[in-house]
């Protein structure tokens, strides 16, 4: 895989923003491979993904970073450059259900998520066999015999151990606590088995069954104090009938839970996703 | 087009009931253009449509009727029987967005939708020029210096007068009194501008918007005195994106609109929906 | 509806291009209301789009042209500056098939579609109710008593003296003429009732029903001398099932080409699709 | 899991053929879960498909074949009775791309697909860490140093050891001989990675980049010695723009390959498919 800077910016949309930084590029000799731009009128906001190859720039990174910074500070951005090399590091938070994790091990494992994903942690000991074949550590957190506060800190002790950059919750079906999710804002994606925000909560394919709508979804959001409320990534439906028993559904709705968590990572992992107040700009 | 009857179906599962049905129709020589079958095993209800050619059976409509009534007794059958040439009057009721009534009319004329439109009624004058044209008469009923009490009362009168089957709401923007939704219950038919549950009530799309989600949608469904939560026939969604503006939402969800009402109210004419408590079940 | 200013641009991909086209619009002033960039990287050519706020420059558009002009040069680029106010003229041919040819001039009427549309040329004359009710001149042009020689020449004829820029054929049944396709190339939209390249050529449905696919579509393409091989500019298809019968496909099917055909006219008519070699970008 | 039995029928439409099928039914007390009827008009055959609580009939599934006979010959149908507790036995061949063979082992392990799956045949070594993860046989077939014939010979020769019922083609790259698809006809899946009849043959993502096409998708058939040819059994497509490259048409197309893949399976599985001609019935 070639080598990647990607320069991601977002600031109050002015004039002569755009050219500052493709006048910096050019006099890098950056050859750019992605170019987005989203100005938000409402908003005033203006936002910004760059990829360029490495090798066509004479900086490093470091450098790099301090070439840019007049320009970010004149244009008071948020700001970051990643190197496509210096992979995040990923915890998978799983629970029973196999499928959202055996989907993105394998993703991994075949290249499509590039990322280091340094362990597993679940709930239950039967995801062991996954994480053992992807020669992934697995650390089975007891939710039964101790308190959920106990069990929680146990968790944040392995994230902070492991050095962990992402938290996905794949189909991890325990509530964080509002601290956990303080730590990890805008660096823990969950996947909800609706199309947010309806049927949040509980049970969404019972509430979907009871109220007789015609699709089901799934949407891939991060993770946030309000539960289910945070920034959505991605969304996918499928279209049900009368026919669809709970089972179908359940069945239906697997697909659209592993493609959209599957998307929402890969975007997140390659500084696709800007959020922004309860919002995200996604440069898909 | 050929004269067809269709007898629809609904009562408590049990054996036999197919079987007693099918020799019926069997015995009247019935050419079956199409049979549909539902058990809904939750509720141990069962649900049947069979659409049959009306020139192979020896009864007219009345005797078939006749000779079909023991049966429905037998088996507590909730049933009808309609004939494809008897078309359903359908009133359209129109505000000042012209979309979905451009749609209905247009399908209705090109013989898409099998029904008469003997009434447009509008709340805004200038949907008048759509009725004139396809030879419609149009009713505008003024619900800025008359109270709403009063409105309503003029459009149940209409509805009354032209001897209506089917009221559909074409984004007809005014909320139905409670007794006007009673008397059509089964017979009422509205398009809501959200994938319902999400986003009831009123500006969907701003709600959408705030949100952030990477979806909208319309959702067809019979109007019942609970607003936008009465039984669902038809839902579409549609895609989209950050750099989707409020325009750009209106104008793609006009797209999920159109299709949806046209799509719930062709189901209706054709006798494929059967509404059980607050669920269809649809026969598409 | 505000003025703006579009700037297209296509040239060999190049290190400064964007750096000299943003500098030149921050140099004028200029609000971007959007920028879109394209870079295929196999072929080694750059695409770009920005519109801008008419009244944030100084510069009217032909001043704007002489100011752009040596960085056109100088990136050898294909290049043009569109006014949104100067409207495009775009001409309807229809055949007897309505559907398309009602859904554009609805969108029309409404304001999604920003054009003028100066006739309505059809080779059946019950099109002419349409083009009477939104006040269209209409043209029937005779293709059963005189050759297709004459019968294009007319339509041809009809085009220079409206001055048409754009040519939609919603349905047109004709096949146009190897010297009309190389004088409309690029101005001409053609909607294809299959997803092409499946089915090209007569009777897609029929085809596809012989072929038993899962699903249609309909494709919106630039008509060229190749039949029904020119650049695509949108596509959309529809779930089928063998329940399908021949009627119902041409139903659903009509969903798709009113869908993408309209998409593909509004692409056009806002300079969001570049055409190179045999394919487009379409900045959506 | 329940045991159900399920018929499925076949054979010229007749007038009295659902009644003495639910009639036999009835007689034996059987609680129909599923019913589904088909009559093409167009051939005038009728295809029909029942799951019955097994039970809740007092014969077992040869008693009920010899009973049903009868009816069978008078309406001289092509028909089966199969028991959803009589597992097929599937074999999956394999290449060197994992993400079909890694989803339809999944769904395996977790129950979706109710099958035994006693090998995997590959003509790569690598996916043997798979077939061991899941403690499936596996069976390296080399093509690379001897002749296609013999290879494909002891692949015929494994199919017949394992006793197969049904050889599922997960990405296996390779063309099944004539012998081996006359033996196999209607017991061999094959993915297709374009939208079929699009893009057939090979390197079909590559077509569609050329073409420009803004659809992808994928083809679940039946194997026949007509090489992408065979009857369809599911198809799903996904949008596709410019800006996508050829390993993200690789990536979103896999998506589109493992769901159709796993639908038809699952259909063929749950006898949910029946091949007329060249075409199927499919009663998802």
């Amino acid at each position: 895989m070639q080598q990647t800077f990607r320069l991601i910016i977002d600031c109050p949309d002015q004039i002569g923003l755009v050219a500052a930084v493709s006048e910096f590029l050019a006099q890098q000799q950056a050859t750019i491979l992605e170019a987005n731009h989203h100005s938000d009128r409402q908003l005033g906001r203006f936002f910004m993904r760059h990829e360029i190859m490495a090798d066509t720039v004479n900086l490093d990174k470091q450098a790099l970073e301090q070439a840019f910074a007049p320009i970010a500070e004149r244009f008071n951005m948020r700001w970051r450059i990643t190197d496509s090399l210096q992979k995040q590091r990923v915890a998978l938070l799983a629970s029973h259900e196999s499928h959202c994790l055996n989907d993105l091990l394998h993703r991994w494992h075949s290249g499509e998520l590039a990322c280091d994903i340094p362990c597993i942690i679940a709930n239950h000991p039967q995801m062991k066999q996954f994480a053992d074949w992807y020669k992934v550590p697995f650390h089975w957190v007891d939710f039964k015999n101790q308190d959920k506060t106990a069990a929680f800190k146990e968790i944040a002790t392995l994230l902070e151990a492991y050095n962990i950059d992402l938290t996905v919750l794949a189909r991890f079906m325990q509530i964080l606590p509002d601290t956990l999710c303080e730590q990890l804002a805008g660096r823990a994606i969950n996947i909800h088995h609706s199309f947010l925000p309806s049927f949040a909560g509980a049970k969404p394919y019972q509430q979907a069954y009871e109220r007789g709508v015609k699709l089901i979804g799934a949407t891939c959001h991060y993770v946030t104090q309000d539960l289910d409320e945070g920034p959505i990534i991605e969304q996918e439906v499928i279209r049900i009938s009368h026919s669809d028993t709970a089972a179908d559904m359940v069945r239906k709705g697997k697909n659209c839970e592993t493609t959209a968590l599957a998307a929402g990572v890969r975007y997140h992992l390659e500084d696709r996703v800007i959020i922004h107040q309860n919002k995200t700009v996604v440069f898909a």
